[in-house]
């Protein structure tokens, strides 16, 4: 079975990491690429890539889309994203939004982001955690793709909820590669600014923090507090999030994880702490976790524009179509 | 007043950087240098140096470091440090140790380390944070120089520790470079390794945690729990220090610090998250908080070379033997 | 057809690379890997191959890849490349050697390495570099891999052999990742050393210097004096090649490139400088060349752990065992 | 003695690096800071020097300058240089411009750059590399500092012109930091682009192979043929440039530096190869050779922003104003 998928905004780095699987993959053609300019080469944007995919990218183009692709990846700024999918979720288009469009209630959407331009499929919008949700996405038109931060912050933490004491907020220092920044260049993205350095960004105010509120009190169906820090690194791809939590009574944090992911291929357990180069260019979640008392530590790796974006992504449009969930999803890390 | 100064294992990073600002010190001689093999010279093994200081290491030797030194700085492994210590102690040599060894209490130490063999100097040992111990390092003869990771981390906490809710653990995630772990080449050092990664080690467990810890109890006069997970990043020089804590009450952070820093001129408070680039080179720590509700954000910027021991040495020599305090300090970051 | 394939000395960067792709590999089934010490696995020493390939390494014994190997993979320092080799080859098994082996007349070899054990062998070796020598590889028992700067080297200099003034030197300046220098951890692999930092090692008297000039001097049927520089760079992996060589005549070096890798799909010829980014991660040469009257500038960028040696391996096997030479092959660089 | 001087174009990376140096120099005292939109302080662009150095940034004005400076160093753009040093000149105010401006004969230079807009004054102007041509900086008025580039390759080049057989082209390969592009964000200083990479730019057609061939055939009295290629590197500071040329005769290349450099206090003659942290943070140019037969390979290392422009402009303004050349100069490198 072959299905046809469009990349939306294939000229970033999500967009040319999902490019990459989907040359990769046995179900998906990619049968349209297109960014707001239009009119450029992937091979142009990125010369590793030629000679293997040396297509042009259209001018985003609403009608050719419906016409084109039965799925299409939506690789947008926010607020972008939002009129790029309504119309193409009304035509049957199924939609894998990479952006936080559809990931949040619209009252948080609003109060983070921007006013909402399609809350009528927001509704119905399904957060694309495969290791959470998978039942959802299964029947889900439209998947909201989870933000990096949130990702690995969300797959360390859902394991542990039952145990923890919510009366204490959560301590959430998180550490990104550069590519989380996105292809803009800007004084954060300068060398020089970054080089030998590193340093926290809105601090406590993220917008990934609402994010990761939100999810998590859904599912623990009771408030949970929380500090989220997110950092640069000088590195070009990679997160780690480390979150210091306090448990209601003492466990043993491997078996939890273990339990919990006893049946998931894509989250590794550690009994030592993890690092991201063992799991850049993959699909992995690695995951460690050391107690003292009730106080938990708990450190999760993922690569940033894989995991934490194109590969889940990918993964989501697999379950979408009722694929084999893991089709295409790299396995082999960049190491050494 | 010019005093005679001996650099003992002046072989490593730490060594090093105490030479290079001796070198441009008025008041301070290098008198003798040593260490363990003796027979190299600096600019052999730091060809930087070559042609600004050519001088031989010797073979250390107590005896011929009482003859020549007025005051040593000792730059050993821990254990090897009081070893060195107690003779010339008793000699009249006063001492600063850049080691762990007359840091801590005897039972915390032993609990940590390893036996100690000198517990009559420990006794009056003074641990060397100049903003928080000055008038004690006044009168010493053995300072004790802090760890590097408890000297951003008591830096930001002591000024917040008669707000803070004690009843919670303090959650401490720090990050340093590399030159932290020392000249000698094993797996954790190995560019391949570093290069484009970044992980926790030693989580919970790190010796610098009781460190931390009995300072903290000391000037609190309670129990003080905490968390502190080091990690290690791709960068040469530089220290991050961020701590999750809450208060009893909401204040206002930066009016806390910059009441608590007013007369220091080597820590600035800031308004905008701190970065490792704006303080390496130099004597500084740079501090940054933010609050949310009763959440408190703190993150601190060192150079954990410089403020994390030799310039921190350097400070606590020039009380010791009633200079300036800030003769020497370097003040010029490296930037760009 | 499947072929069992055996890793000798499989715990290092190569060998390590050698399995991420035969484990892709449809014709290849790893069968046996070994390290001199053995009993370790390799998800032990790689954790991103976790859950992945759990195998331990056997000590390395030459009985057992007798029986158990059709071809085998060396991944060994040279010397112990050869004494493996000269038994398993007479008991008939494939031989790909990473190593200098037998890559050299033997007295070259022994005026650069040490005394050859094998030179029996040695002049039925054949070098394996594919665009220059498919037909040769194709009847071989024993290759001899080429070493990385030489790939690179050897694949820009070929094509214009025929049109240089070999009057004059060629002179080459070679770049590295660190990843070039192998696994052990010694003070040029510390990563204070390496990060912010380039240095040239072993300048003209690099071994792979006799390498390139011998395969220059076969094919031009005529004395190549050249001066080959390398350096080390402040990466984990990639090589960039640059020569500076003279004409007899204007000529046009894009077409010339062009005209001799046209069938090649694994040479891309560049019209704007090279860059390894663009590579690494895959089996693909980059070239770029431009002239200014005689004077010829030509620039090469690969993987060096890939094209300058695993990848080409594979690419060895698979023409000896006369399977389509691109069987797994990585084409999908590690961008962004 | 005191000396005012003004840094006009301030806020760029060798404004900010002669700020640092001014700062320290007893002979200089800073009497204004500029840049073209003014109203920036250097402690909100370089919150390193927070209470350090906290002035504000003027909008660059010509009568201003006029009136309170006895000497200027211009770090603009080329041309922008000349159009502020023609009536600073004319108003008696000594110049050392660290742009292109005045740095070549006018046929050159407007061949390479742009319309000249003030030859009157460029021809008396003064190439300001100290080593080469101390008599006459003495008694400039107006100082052309060398680009980066061609100091590293002057230095390590000027030495063997006697020596050298100039019917073969020089071939020059030159590394840099991207501290050298500049502080203006586009895809060649974006972090992503860097990390992990290396290429060439401007092969052969490089403005500063012009500004290297003029000076050599200043010296040499001959043309001078060369192939100059420079590079970038993912580091922030420091420059290593590789020259490959040819000898008449044998000669012992580290003789003839060091008898040339006998005299000289920051050039240093190396046995072993030269790298840029050895260099990095002072006005030092370190230099290696070696030989074989006629070929001789030389090794150059400077730190780009310093030897390479503002500590050069430094050692070019104390010369003027009849100081001794070394005040302030920084000599201890930023190792380890």
């Amino acid at each position: 079975m072959q299905y046809r998928v469009a990349v939306v905004g294939a000229s970033g780095y999500t967009g040319v990491e999902l490019i990459k699987m989907l040359l990769a993959h046995p179900h998906f053609k990619i049968s349209y690429i297109s960014s707001s300019e239009g009119d450029e080469s992937i091979s142009a944007l990125y010369p590793a890539l030629s000679e293997i995919f040396d297509e042009v990218l259209q001018k985003t183009d609403i009608e050719a889309i419906k016409e084109k692709a039965d799925l299409a990846f939506l690789a947008l700024p926010h607020k972008s994203a939002m009129e790029v999918a309504k119309p193409l979720l009304e035509a049957g288009v199924k939609i894998v939004d990479l952006s936080a469009d559809y990931r949040l209630k619209l009252e948080n959407y609003e109060a983070f982001y921007t006013k909402h331009t399609d809350p009528k499929h927001l509704k119905d919008a399904v957060y694309g955690l495969p290791e959470i949700n998978r039942e959802k996405i299964e029947k889900a038109s439209l998947v909201a793709n989870p933000g990096c931060y949130p990702t690995a912050t969300l797959l360390s933490l859902v394991p542990f909820l039952p145990y923890l004491d919510l009366s204490y907020p959560l301590m959430i220092d998180a550490k990104s590669g550069v590519s989380g920044a996105g292809k803009k260049c800007f004084s954060k993205t300068h060398y020089v600014t970054i080089n030998e350095n590193v340093f926290a960004y809105n601090p406590i105010k993220h917008r990934h923090s609402i994010e990761i509120k939100e999810k998590l009190e859904l599912i623990a169906k009771e408030l949970v507090d929380l500090v989220f820090v997110p950092h640069l690194l000088p590195i070009t791809r990679g997160m780690l999030v480390d979150s210091y939590v306090l448990l209601k009574e003492p466990i043993d944090p491997l078996e939890v994880l273990q339990d919990f992911y006893a049946n998931e291929p894509f989250v590794r357990i550690k009994s030592e702490p993890v690092d991201v180069k063992a799991v850049a260019g993959t699909h992995f979640c690695d995951i460690f976790a050391r107690r003292e008392g009730k106080k938990l530590f708990i450190s999760s790796a993922i690569d940033n524009l894989l995991r934490g974006a194109s590969s889940q992504a990918i993964a989501n449009a697999n379950i979408m179509m009722g694929l084999d969930e893991t089709v295409a999803l790299p396995k082999i890390a960049y190491i050494p």
